[in-house]
């Protein structure tokens, strides 16, 4: 959030912005869910994972606790016990319900759930209105951060949603199928060279970010060079075909444990039919894509493909160098196609959108880095050990959501979000 | 089901009996999920439990499965997924869905199991109306049990619902709290004397009963008391407080073992609130009733209160032998009470309803049993190793499902059940 | 126990057969450690099994504890820390070390533990030459009973060595490899006839027993056939040729579960070597001996066994019975073979010795029993649930410690004991 | 272990300086088991853990497979057998035994395997004296890497020893206690001060380093100061009574869950006596000395003392720029002390010895890092993924094996190391 205050010291501007970006954001998530059966909101298939309808009213809880209790005088909550419900993990905000038991909430119901977000929209468009002018740029802040958390929920809605059904053997999809794309330049593999030398990273100051993007600072990079384009199942395919699951000397020793305790064969989402690999996802069960972006794969297998491949994954010093010579465009949320789609055009290209890239970085704090004071601080910080940084975006994230210094986070052992990869080499 | 064919040699009365039967069953089963909504028939809280909706849709398959698709000819299933979905345990009826997993199906939707029911009813009536005259008495027998098994689903359905229901810090209820009773002749303790000797035990050939109850034979018992009702939730405090959960010699070995590990101190669904003793229920959170037969409690807790008690639990053919001596008559389901009430009458009393009663028994075949070729044959006999007999029928047990013979049986560790307890003592 | 006082009223007969009960069972258990390591002795592979230092050291604390301790005037204990490292389960006679750790416990070494034993047994030695005649039938009755206890352990100790030596690739033998038994009957099987009725069975009062023995009572048996000798490896590969260990509706639903979960597809310590089984044995690993008993087999795979063979197990009553017919002779410990052997007799033979044999009774109280009062009342009474009973003894069985009305019990899943089966059916 | 073959052109300084390291190498091994006891040697209380005995033939395992095999032409292992039982996790040199079952292997007995390195040591002795000048430089290296592998093996020894002890009630100790140590400085927290910029870490080629310590490598840091000395227990007791063990925002969300699962609430072999806190250690069990550096904490721990005493772990790069000015000297293994002891001079003191220090780098390769080929390349590259760095060395390690650039990783959930911590902070 580092500067974004002064974003917001010319008021009207300010309301028109937030206005506008509070109700698209939370006009998205409805839009997500529709469709969907009541039966379908409520599912939890896995610890890491929370209903769809957990994810509508957290995300409201969420403007309620950090922005209508702290600034509308007297603000009754709409249900005290959706407190203790709806939050999530901020500790210092109260207690909070069991996470692995989130599935198990069958009230609120759906429709109770909606009713609870209007409550609360309600409420923010008057705070909007009737804000003090001391007020303003904190409030502004708050509720900016709330449509960036909730976008990053709207990423986990589907995601979760698609883990969910992936338990059911009638292979529910979210969306109709559409056709496979056909154009594609994804089969010849450029490589795009950079200098290096002493850079800057980090946010810069302009516009929204997370408070674990900054401070901007200095990180001394040698000469490397990154892929054109992300990895794609044909690639995969080979190394597949090339016994890359069955040669330890490939992986790493904890990524070996894990695939053989998971008895790993292919990415999360692919089964075999017909002697034909199919992958299941947001539209369904469709035939592996040759040229689509390869998905839903660890990190652990991330890198073993790296090394099969003679080349390792990207830190994420490099990317995000690399990532400010590019605009941020790609296949996102909004594109509506779900799915990760083959590269069309040459150069640097699929930085942003379609998957999510692991890079070989551990998650730690930038040099600098102070959460800010109170449960808000708890939003990135405290997830500072045993995770492993994601660059770039996905099919599933809101175009807003993308930026060059956004750090994406996740254990190395994860595959349910749309995380692909992105080669590396040192020059 | 010994016997059961003679009873359907007159096709007439054995129709209208049959169907009769089936119609107020299947009805039965849609009452029990009135004004509930569709977030709340799809939860599954632990693999022994089961959606509601999949009982609705299990009890179906089993006609189905059973006998639709041996006596309707080129019988088309409603849907062909529905066999991977609904078969519960039948190997020889091919492969079935995870168990764990059940909660996870949220397609078919509510409406869609609905729709299910209704098909197979309709099929159900046709082949009533149109069997042949040779086929009759087996088509009759085989919807009698399934009949008897819906009636089994249907208390499950409830103690699943409440089991899931107990996580939701809201306390949803079932059906609204109702006063407690007020009369009671709990407080006094009457013993009932029996002789014993050579008697006989198990099912006798008239009406309907499963093949575990049967063949009836012979059983030398020693003379015998048994209370003349139910254990009380006033005794069960007494236990409590006099250390009875803390006191490892009045346990089991693997009883003490389980309270370690699951840290229990009062039966399930107890909790304290300023210094009294609150029970959850179908009707919601309620003090403790200290006159109504104590509920919830394993096989383990039930031993060690009887041994504190200096007492001991019957054996099930004692039981069986004293309930032959009484009319099958007490708290059923049809009453609409979803709980256990306190005694009334003199004398043995609460034999059948209130709560199940646990039994010394392992549940073992009688000598002579034979469970039926094929699937059905799996029904009960393939269970019995590790668990215990529990006799006479519960709050939520259908009138028609209680009688004298009746073998109900669960895990020692099981508590979701409406399970309690009466003492007996050797003469 | 029952009725054993009586038995040691004249005092010097009491004496003599007392002391020498009790240096022959102590100088077995030295003599089945002679020639390990003391690497060995401190092996534990698994919660249920435990060190062969630690039953040297059990053993003897049962006679600080429960004689020494009580009848020496201001008896010193050899050392107090060993009250809490050799107590097992005894929870009324104070804190006990962590079970699954006692392989942990590298001090006391071997020889500490050896002079334990030697200090106890100088000990006993002076009690019993000094004790008063009004204590002594209770002192003989005690140190008969950790005489008894020691012969379980000796057994114990045997079984844990051999399943710890599995766990080491390089198989090592317990004693040297013997030449398999060349001649046998045991190719054909004969079935031996019973009538049943209101029998009577458990321990009569004529010589030493445990509490769980008695008392003896009446029990009615319905005519039934028991096999001559015990099954066969034989008939068990016939049993696994025929894919007994891939079809479900063989199997109960438990055993059925315990089986995929474990991958259960021979009796334990079997493998297949060059296309052939052999098996590890006390006397290291050697081709599976056709006609031997099968051993090592859980409960489930017995159960599923007579299935298969279209016969059932026995009903430990129907065992003792029958067992009371023929001499209490066979394949003991002190034959030194350790391993099954072949059926040579005909009629009723093997009832005794070779391997434990499974019956299809739980293992419950019989009506009437009470255990002791005090800590020597959890000997057997506490574990009267989930267990099922064995009937016969062992190759390594003491031969004093085998009898008609022994019950042997153990959890349906474990096969680290010598256990095999014998077939009944109904006549 | 990059340069390393230019140390060993000169044939005879090599032979000197290799046979040298080689023989007191090995003798250390030996020196350290003396007095223990057979049993001892074959704890294993961990599956991170290994026995005694096991660390004492890894050891002469590595020399056989990676020199022995390799140079001496026609070699003869001195059993197969061992090949499988004492490889530890080198997939390229074939198959292994299963890791948590090290404590099973009672033979080879403690003597066997003493045996074997008898056997080892003389091969290597004639292996030097015979090899041509070719092959002298790379046998030297590899027997040169041999020499610390094993010392790495010998803190192990010593830290899983002591885990296997604390399990044992009697606490034994491993060394006589000692009186603690009188004089310290302790007290007084100094902060030296370091400019940073592009500064340049990495092993720089002299004297032996593994290949995780290198290529040397440019870094830029940020101003930031170092504590002078080790975090001591005073510090930790304050952090105590202040709540630092119940005060989730102190910690990061893995080391919160871990702390909750784990019921942390002091450091490992902590515990309370008559209101006292006493450590059980390589000493036995002694009052805690305020003076001492804290020891046996996870990161998660030391992370969170960090954040309470408004500090920071350091990060590696700063901590080994900081390393290269001072002299590599402190508490070793060859002390003989066996614990950590308090500081004693001033200025930036305690950076070897004592304890390892915990910083907050993630274990990742440097720029440019390439393990060797074959099996000897799994020796580090494959652990660098959810393990953490430690730098310095502690009381258990071999004064040759501490150096600047030296890198130890754990898992930060681990504590049966001697690992501590050092504050940093930003300029």
């Amino acid at each position: 959030m580092a500067g974004s205050k002064a974003r917001f010291e010319v008021a009207d501007d300010a309301r028109d912005h937030v206005s506008t970006l509070y109700s698209r954001t939370r006009d998205r998530s409805l839009h997500l869910v529709e469709g969907l059966a009541p039966e379908d909101l409520g599912l939890q298939s896995m610890e890491d994972a929370s209903p769809a309808k957990w994810h509508l009213a957290h995300t409201s809880w969420f403007f309620e606790q950090f922005v209508l209790d702290r600034f509308v005088p007297d603000y009754r909550f709409v249900d005290e016990r959706y407190l203790y419900l709806f939050n999530s993990y901020y500790v210092q905000a109260g207690a909070r319900f069991s996470r692995p038991h989130r599935g198990l909430v069958s009230r609120p119901t759906v429709n109770e759930v909606l009713d609870y977000r209007h409550a609360v929209d309600a409420a923010i468009d008057d705070l909007l209105a009737s804000a003090s002018e001391e007020a303003f740029p904190e409030i502004c802040e708050l509720i900016e951060l709330g449509c960036h958390h909730e976008m990053q929920h709207q990423e986990l809605l589907l995601t979760d949603l698609l883990h969910a059904f992936s338990f059911n053997p009638t292979r529910p999809a979210f969306r109709a199928p559409e056709p496979l794309a056909v154009q594609s330049r994804a089969e010849t593999l450029e490589w795009c060279a950079f200098e290096g030398g002493l850079v800057e990273i980090g946010h810069d100051g302009e516009g929204f970010a997370f408070d674990n993007e900054g401070p901007r600072h200095k990180v001394y990079l040698e000469p490397f060079d990154l892929a054109g384009r992300l990895v794609t199942n044909r690639e995969w395919c080979a190394f597949m075909e090339d016994g890359g699951y069955e040669r330890a000397p490939l992986w790493l020793s904890d990524g070996w444990a894990e695939r053989e305790a998971q008895g790993w064969t292919a990415p999360l989402y692919w089964f075999e039919q017909d002697g034909e690999w199919w992958s299941f996802g947001l539209r369904g069960a469709q035939p592996v894509d040759p040229d689509a972006p390869v998905t839903h794969v660890s990190y652990y297998e991330a890198d073993a493909f790296a090394r099969w491949a003679g080349a390792r994954l990207p830190r994420e010093a490099e990317w995000e160098h690399a990532a400010e010579t590019v605009a941020v465009d790609g296949n996102f949320l909004e594109g509506g196609h779900f799915r990760p789609r083959p590269a069309l055009a040459s150069g640097l290209s699929q930085m942003f959108g379609d998957v999510w890239q692991w890079t070989q970085s551990a998650y730690s704090p930038y040099p600098g880095f102070t959460p800010p004071e109170g449960a808000i601080g708890e939003y990135n910080g405290k997830f500072m050990v045993n995770q492993w940084v994601l660059r770039g975006a996905s099919c599933a994230t809101p175009r807003a959501h993308a930026r060059a210094s956004y750090r994406n986070f996740f254990h190395p052992h994860q595959r349910w979000q749309f995380a692909g990869l992105r080669l590396a080499r040192d020059a």
